[in-house]
C-alpha cells in the first residue's frame, strides 16, 4: 500500500520559515510521525507531493529510512486539489493520502486506514469548529463539503483512503478552472465516508495550535496503569508541564540521568538538611516521570532505556535511606529497622518485575490493589516524615508498608496465578 | 494425527503389579510422559492397546485430559504384532506407533514425530546392546530385524511413524502364525527407516532400568545457563542425586518450601553459632536447586512456581545477612557497608529479572562473563567467611562483588542493547 502525502502548501500563517510538515510537535516532525506510524502499519511507500520548500522536504527525506518519491508542484498556488491530482502516475490500487501538516494519535490512523473515502469525525474535540471543513453526507458519501455548510454530518480529517478512480473527477476539475481544492475534487467524486470519531487529530496552522498539539501529544504519553496515588495526583501534574517545555530539547536518556543526579544529591543532601534532603528527593520523584513521557511522545522508547532507569531507581532509593540512617545516629534495632526498610522498598519493585519476567504480563494491568506502598508514595511519606524530623518512624512504617506490600503481592498472584 | 500406544505387554521382568506404562519415572507416569509430549506435538488422539491389566490402564486415562480409544487385546500372549493389528480399524492416515514401556525425551520425539517407518538410533547411548533390537537396512528400507544380527545399521526405537498399509503384512501374518511380533511384521513390510541418533530414550524392563531412567531424566532437567561456578561444580552434585531420591515423592512447591524453611533455619541459626549458620546457608543453597530439577523433570514447572522462588530466595539472602549484622556488633561503619552488600546482593538479580521484563529474553543466555556474584557464589563466599570469623572482612567482600558485577551488568547490556 502506498500513501500520498499533500505537503505542499504555503504555510503562511505559521510565521516560520521551515515548512509545517517539519515542524516539531512533542520532539518529531510531523512527517516523520505520520510516516513512521503508517509504515507500522504496512504502508511502503510514500508519495510526497512538494511546493517551493521541497528542498528542506527532501533533504529530510533522505536522511530517513521511509521508501519515498517526491513530486514538485511548481504552481502550489493552484491549491491542494492540483497538487493531488499530480500524484495520479504515482499510485496503484487502494492508497492512503493525508495532509502533511496534521497530526493524528496512533489509535487514529488504526482505524481510519481500515476505513474507505473520506474519514469523518462526527465530534472532534480538539480542532477549531468554525475554521474546520465540514462535510454533508447522503447515502454514506460526500454530498457537500465547505468551511461554511450549517447543515453537517462530520468534520473532515484529512485523511483518505481511497482508488485511482478519483484522478478521473481530479483531472476534471483541474482542466476546468485554476485553483482546485481537494474537497471540491471529493465532493464531485461522491466518495464514501467512514466515521472515526474519539481520537486526538488536529491540523496546525498557527503557533498556537502547534503548542496545543505538543501539549496534547505529551498528555497522552503517561501510561496510567502502573502510577501510584502520589503520582497521579501531583508527581504527574508538574513532570506533565515540564515535559511539554523539554520534549523538544532533551532526550529520554538525559532525562534519565538529570533525575538520577537529582536523586544522588537528594541523599546526600541528607548531610546538610534532612528536611532540605526530603523534599529534594520528592522533587527526583517527579523528575523520575520526565524521561518515560518523553520517550513516549516523542517515540523514542527503548527497552534499554526503561531498564536503565530501573536500575537507576533502586540506587537512588537505597542510596537516600543509607544515608538518612547514617546521620540519624541509629542504634543496633534502629540499623536493622532501617534494613528491612529498605530491603522491603526494594522489594516492592523486584515481585512486580519478576512478575513480568515469570508471566510476560504486566502486574500492575493484572492485578489492582490500593495498598500503598509503591516508590511514589513511599518518596511523598519520607519527604513528610523528614520535614516531621520522625526518621526512626519513617523506617518502621516503611518497614511495615513495603514488606505487607510484598506479602499481599505474594497472596494475590498465588490466588489468581498458582496454576500457571 | 493419532498415535497407537501398545500397553498389553505381561512386564513380567519388573515384579510389579502395576503394567509397566503407569510405572512413575522422575514423578510421571511413563504413560503421561509419552501422550503429554505427543499431544503437545499435535497428536490429538491415542488408541491404546491394553492387556489383561487394562482396567488400570483405563482409569488413568479417565482421569486425564487426553482423547483416547482403549482396545482389549484378549490375548496377549500372542505378541505385540497382534496388539498392533488389533489397532487397525481406528487409525487413518500417518500415524505414530510407540511401546508404552519406552521413555523418550521431548527432543527425541520432536525429530522422530517428523520421520518416515522405523526410527533407528545408530549409537544408543542408553540402551543394553545385548538385549536390544538391531535393525539392517537396504536402500533405506528394514531389510532385517532382530535380537541377534551380528551385522546392523540401527537399534529399533519403538517409535514408529505409519500409514495404515502396514497392516495388510499385520494380517498377513496373524493368520499364517499364533504369536506374531512387531518386528516380524515391520520386516515384511519393509517399512522405511529414518535416523534419529543422540538422544535419550530407554525401555524399561527391570526395576534397574527403571531407576536408571529415573536419573538419567532427572539430570536433564538442569538448565545449564543461569549456574554459578559452585553450582556447576558442587551444588548441583548433590543435588541432583537428592531429586533423584525425591522426584518420585514431593511436588515443586513442597521442594521450594523445604528450602526456604533451611534457609530461615540458617539466618537464624547465626544467634546461636555463625559458622553453624554458615553451612546451613550453603545447605539451604544446595536444597535452592531441587524444586527447580523436580519441576522440570516431573513435567511440573509453573511460571508461579518459578516467580515465587525468586521471592523467596531474596528473602532469605536478605534474613541471612541481617541476622549476621546483628550478631555482629557492628558500628556505624560496619552497618552502612553491611547494608550496601545487601543491597548489592539484591541488584545482581534484580538487574537480570528486570532485563527479563524489558527484553524478554534471558540475561544469563544473551551475556556470558565470568564475573563472580551470582547466588550461588555468594553463599559459598559467605559460608567460607562466616567458618572463618571474618564476618566484617566478608560485608565489604560483598558489596564491592556485588555491586561492580551490576556495574558490569549495566556496562555490558549499555554496549549490545543500548538501540533496543
Amino acid at each position: 500500500m502506498k500513501a500520498v502525502i499533500l505537503a505542499a502548501g504555503l504555510g503562511t500563517r505559521m510565521g516560520s520559515t521551515i515548512p509545517k510538515p517539519l515542524l516539531k510537535v512533542a520532539g518529531r516532525e510531523i512527517l516523520y510521525r505520520n510516516l513512521k506510524i503508517l509504515s507500522e502499519l504496512g504502508v511502503e511507500e510514500f508519495v510526497v507531493v512538494v511546493g517551493r520548500k521541497g528542498k528542506m522536504i527532501e533533504d529530510f527525506l533522505r536522511r530517513h529510512e521511509f521508501k519515498y518519491k517526491i513530486i514538485w508542484n511548481e504552481h502550489p498556488e493552484r491549491g491542494n486539489g492540483y497538487s493531488f491530482y499530480l500524484a495520479k502516475d504515482f499510485v496503484d490500487g487502494k492508497f492512503v493520502l493525508i495532509m502533511g501538516d496534521h497530526v493524528y494519535e496512533r489509535e487514529f490512523i488504526e482505524k481510519a486506514i481500515r476505513g474507505e473515502g473520506l474519514i469523518g469525525d462526527a465530534n472532534p474535540k480538539y480542532v477549531d469548529i468554525g475554521e474546520a471543513t465540514k462535510v454533508l453526507c447522503e447515502n454514506g458519501r460526500v454530498k457537500r463539503i465547505g468551511k461554511d455548510l450549517d447543515e453537517f454530518d462530520y468534520v473532515d480529517t484529512g485523511f483518505f483512503v481511497l482508488t485511482p478512480d478519483v484522478f478521473e473527477f481530479a483531472e476534471e476539475l483541474v482542466r476546468e478552472k485554476e485553483e482546485v481544492s481537494l474537497s471540491e475534487i471529493m465532493q464531485r467524486a461522491k466518495v464514501p465516508v467512514t466515521e472515526v470519531s474519539g481520537h486526538f487529530w488536529m491540523d496546525v496552522d498557527t503557533p498556537e495550535e502547534l503548542k496545543k498539539a505538543n501539549r496534547l501529544i505529551v498528555r497522552m504519553s503517561v501510561k496510567g496503569s502502573g502510577d501510584g496515588f502520589v503520582s497521579r495526583y501531583l508527581n504527574r501534574k508538574i513532570s506533565l508541564l515540564i515535559s511539554e517545555k523539554l520534549v523538544n530539547h532533551i532526550t529520554p536518556n538525559q532525562a534519565t540521568i538529570l533525575s538520577f543526579l537529582v536523586g544522588v544529591l537528594s541523599a546526600l543532601l541528607n548531610f546538610v538538611s534532612v528536611p532540605l534532603a526530603g523534599v529534594m528527593y520528592q522533587i527526583s520523584s517527579i523528575l523520575d516521570g520526565i524521561d518515560g513521557e518523553i520517550a513516549r511522545a516523542s517515540m523514542r522508547t527503548s527497552k534499554f532505556g526503561g531498564w536503565l532507569d530501573s536500575i537507576l531507581d533502586r540506587y537512588v532509593d537505597f542510596m537516600f535511606l543509607l544515608c538518612l540512617a547514617i546521620v540519624s545516629g541509629l542504634d543496633m534495632l534502629g540499623w536493622a529497622i532501617a534494613c528491612v526498610a529498605m530491603f522491603g522498598s526494594f522489594m516492592v519493585s523486584y515481585s512486580t518485575e519478576r512478575y513480568k519476567g515469570a508471566f510476560f504480563s504486566d502486574f500492575y494491568e493484572d492485578f489492582e490493589f490500593k495498598f500503598p506502598g509503591k516508590r511514589d508514595e513511599r518518596i511523598f511519606l519520607t519527604m513528610l516524615f523528614c520535614l516531621a524530623g520522625l526518621i526512626f518512624e519513617l523506617f518502621v512504617l516503611l518497614a511495615v508498608l513495603t514488606n505487607m506490600r510484598v506479602a499481599l503481592t505474594v497472596y494475590a498472584v498465588a490466588k489468581f496465578k498458582r496454576c500457571e
